[in-house]
């Protein structure tokens, strides 16, 4: 049965499923068809330059497209398994504050793509793309990542 | 005044700049001119599949190209900031048990031209490359990451 997701869903997934999700206090702000947004405070994930860690942000991104993913599934109200199979990452700035990671909805024909080949096969592959950006200036993108993901209908 | 890294003295400035890392337990194993191998449990990384999380093989590889670098300053009798510009990975299966992350040194030129860069402008570019394989099984690589980074002298 198709479901809405609710961003205390994603949050309590990623808590349960992948505990550094803990550490690095990540939590879901939106699970929209549009977007999916999540948020991690700085002082977890600081760097030696009182900065975000590249790896919190690379986390933090591959995230941002699973949930998307995640929504996606529940959406059709099916399961699956979700894995991420290749990344890019350009780190423009330096991230000085609480950060946010922002997955767009992919294009429509890309989408529809995925649903043929997920609804047929019970397997699909998408690319996603993430912006990464401060909580308080969330327009002004400081890294950009680009995934691809696997996914896998489960029982 | 130059002097030869060791891996504890890497581990330490890991565990001291960028807490998260005493979380994912990352140690520092090598730390030759040749190859810098950085290892992390699988415990603290565990992802949804029993596998390590995707994030956490991005942190420890982007980390072992960090070393590198780190190293190779350490070695030149100088201080720099190190960081990630981009970078790319590729999972090629999941990593089931505790697992290491090995950069290699890049080719001679590439090398020349880096080392002329910084102790000419105090400031270089470096493409790295990593491989991420099972500590029990290290010729196999299970993800690849390359990264670009950015290195500028300090005082």
């Amino acid at each position: 049965m198709s479901s809405e997701p609710t961003p205390d869903a994603l949050t309590q997934t990623f808590h349960h499923q992948i505990p550094l999700t803990r550490t690095i206090g990540l939590q879901a702000l939106r699970t929209e068809e549009s977007e999916v947004v999540l948020r991690a405070p700085l002082q977890p994930n600081l760097n030696h330059k009182h900065t975000a860690f590249g790896g919190s942000l690379n986390s933090v991104a591959v995230l941002a497209g699973w949930g998307w993913l995640w929504c996606a599934v529940q959406r059709m109200g099916k399961r699956a398994t979700i894995v991420i199979h290749e990344s890019r990452m350009h780190y423009d700035r330096g991230v000085d504050a609480d950060f946010v990671a922002r997955c767009t909805s992919p294009g429509p024909a890309e989408l529809a793509r995925f649903e043929r080949s997920f609804g047929r096969r019970g397997r699909g592959r998408l690319r996603l793309d993430v912006e990464v950006a401060l909580e308080s200036e969330p327009e002004v993108a400081l890294a950009t990542f680009v995934g691809t993901y696997v996914v896998v209908q489960s029982a």
